[in-house]
């Protein structure tokens, strides 16, 4: 990308133009060429295109005049009645039609729901460190995010009840907590459900919204079910996300927002950009009942195995003083290098051996996380996965005798 | 859509959340129920959907690990560089890969572009009437907009100077002109290269952006093609909008914005939503190289033919002191009533007897055209055409008598 000359006019950009750091979403096809470790891509090999050719067949045969043409509001609401009947058969999550807005990806949906919520210049809560998107959606309306941490047993709620007590000192009350309560991104850590119960009873206390994303609900590869926080609010402020994106496919770019009615409408409303992906709406709606249960047994066979190589990976590879977490579903796994390596500065030599992960720095809101780095173990193959972090325990070996720590014993 | 309950923490809304009218998009599936010239939606009967079928195997047998993965931050890039080559081969338009932007329709485009631009309270510059869509952007992010007044001949550029300079004696620079200068939205006159250049000089010397919206380019049925702003603006201060809405399908929800390298830049960034539509990129980069050219052929010829059916049953049906322009191009008639006529008023009384059309109000920024409307002769069948003008003409007639105007012998 070149942008070698200033904006025209430069004096007419808006706050948020301004404050926007560059473009900087990852490209697949460039990660495809490294042994990737880097973003939340799903896995290439198990995409259901065959599949999908026969829903788009099906979906266009019977209705499309429909899935050419432009939608409704809210998005196709065939598919918002698919989407709702899972959400209650999978997770107990009860709504109606009205209640459910289909977007492009839970990302639109979270920038949405900010929209509706956050002046220039309010406060936010958010888990830290948390979903990069976010971070940036935060950015561009303005948001203040006030971090709470992670710990090893998930969202740490006497902290968050300690910030949100010291807000209210300050005369501040926070639009949203915005958590990712199962394999939490980056971490992969979830939030079990004493403490999702914390949560609610913290925002109610102190009349906040929450915002749960739950973006890798179907990807389990352990342990038991935890009820969404949603079902746990009965005062509906909790706006629920989900999508297709780690399921159908990232590029259907599907996704939707479950909350109250009139929030909602809100979110359609501040949405100028017509009905979201009518056609995509279409194809999904003939893949879902046809095709979904059975990917997702297939992707969380795919997935638990590639989690499974990468913690025996990391056990025989990392030097000793580097943690990471385990995570029961998603696609991360969070690692924590001992102080003093800067894992921002090291991706240019992973790079350059091939490998690349997210500095665990773009996850942080407040500067922090300089010593952890993100793993995704969802894009990389099998096979190349072991090498990989035999590549980065190298390079993380070195760092430390070049900085004159010596690997502890372990 | 049931909205009965107050939004829980209503103190939260934003100042977007609480300025933004209830979800209004038009829903086609209704509309089909009714003679409609309510909306700019595509013929449903042409709808190309066994190529789109075609296109999706080709696309997904060719290339589904990337068609249903994401994508790049400014949409697929193998199509901006088709579209890319049909803008220089049809309009003349020269621009890199980089000055090109995927979005969902040109209605995000222009969202995006907005954000970039423009704080709460800005002052921008829009045609009246206009596109509904425009408005309700500009409302959305705070803007106060600004009318200057199409009449026969585009724009009228004289107002659109004395503007500028009582905005300027004012100390306000807007942060653009956003015009429609094909066919616009909703008046179909077109405004000729004479007054584009003079629209450019305007917008260099007082410094501000211009957004020209072309979405219905490439349906001209009459006339010579008139040079795009953007090719006329040699300090890169023009942002262009197209779509594939009225070609390929609104269903896909593809349009873009080309304007200045680091303009894009900033509006890619400010679109937290992943890649654009990326399935719905792979099939269109795979459908319109076969496809496009004889679809806009076809198009051509029905909405062509639309148009000359409304035209004819206007003249036949309408009373005596109506006018209405006469399209060289796009989806919209636009119907200038008497004094004293309410179209917003009149509506439900045409929808009882099975006709829409949108009331001009719509289209204003500024609480005129109250006995102005717009028709779409684009959804329609041919046969409905004339039957829902008829209706419409005794409608008004109506109208006319019960307001004590007898219509004027013509």
């Amino acid at each position: 990308m070149s942008v070698a000359h200033e904006t025209p006019l430069e004096s007419l950009i808006s706050r948020r133009g301004r404050n926007v750091p560059g473009l900087r979403m990852g490209d697949p096809r460039k990660s495809a060429e490294l042994i990737s470790f880097y973003a939340g891509f799903p896995d290439r090999d198990s995409l259901p295109a065959a599949t999908v050719i026969e829903a788009t067949r099906d979906a266009l045969e019977a209705e499309g005049e429909w899935a050419l043409q432009y939608g409704h509001g809210l998005g196709n609401r065939r598919l918002a009645g698919i989407l709702l009947a899972k959400l209650k058969r999978d997770f107990g999550i009860d709504a109606e039609p009205d209640q459910l807005l289909i977007t492009a990806g839970a990302s639109q949906a979270i920038g949405l729901a900010i929209e509706a919520l956050v002046d220039w210049g309010d406060t936010v809560i958010t888990e830290v460190p948390t979903w990069m998107g976010a971070v940036r959606a935060f950015q561009n309306a303005g948001a203040t995010a006030v971090g709470v941490p992670m710990n090893s047993g998930g969202t740490d709620v006497d902290a968050l009840e300690a910030t949100l007590a010291r807000l209210r000192g300050d005369g501040i009350t926070p639009k949203f907590i915005y958590t990712i309560p199962n394999f939490q991104n980056p971490t992969g850590v979830s939030t079990p459900r004493d403490r999702r119960e914390r949560i609610v009873e913290l925002a109610h206390e102190y009349g906040t919204f929450i915002f749960e994303d739950d973006a890798y609900a179907d990807l389990r590869y352990a342990g038991e079910r935890i009820a969404p926080i949603y079902t746990l609010d009965s005062r509906g402020t909790t706006v629920y996300f989900g999508t297709l994106s780690k399921t159908l496919g990232a590029g259907m770019r599907l996704g939707w927002a479950v909350g109250h009615p009139s929030l909602i409408n809100k979110m359609g409303a501040l949405k100028v950009d017509g009905s979201t992906n009518v056609f995509g709406t279409y194809v999904a709606a003939a893949w879902i009942p046809q095709y979904l249960d059975d990917h997702i047994d297939e992707l969380r066979t795919i997935y638990q195995s590639r989690r499974d190589i990468m913690l025996a990976a990391l056990e025989q590879h990392m030097p000793p003083g580097t943690s990471w977490t385990q995570p029961d579903g998603g696609f991360f796994v969070w690692v924590t290098l001992p102080d003093g390596i800067d894992t921002t500065a090291m991706a240019p030599q992973a790079r350059e051996r091939g490998v690349e992960y997210l500095p665990g720095a773009a996850c942080h809101v407040n500067g922090d996380g300089h010593n952890t780095l993100r793993l995704s173990f969802s894009f990389a193959r099998d096979a190349e996965i072991p090498e990989g972090i035999r590549i980065l325990g190298e390079i993380i070996a070195g760092e430390l005798a070049e900085s004159g720590q010596r690997p502890a014993t372990s």
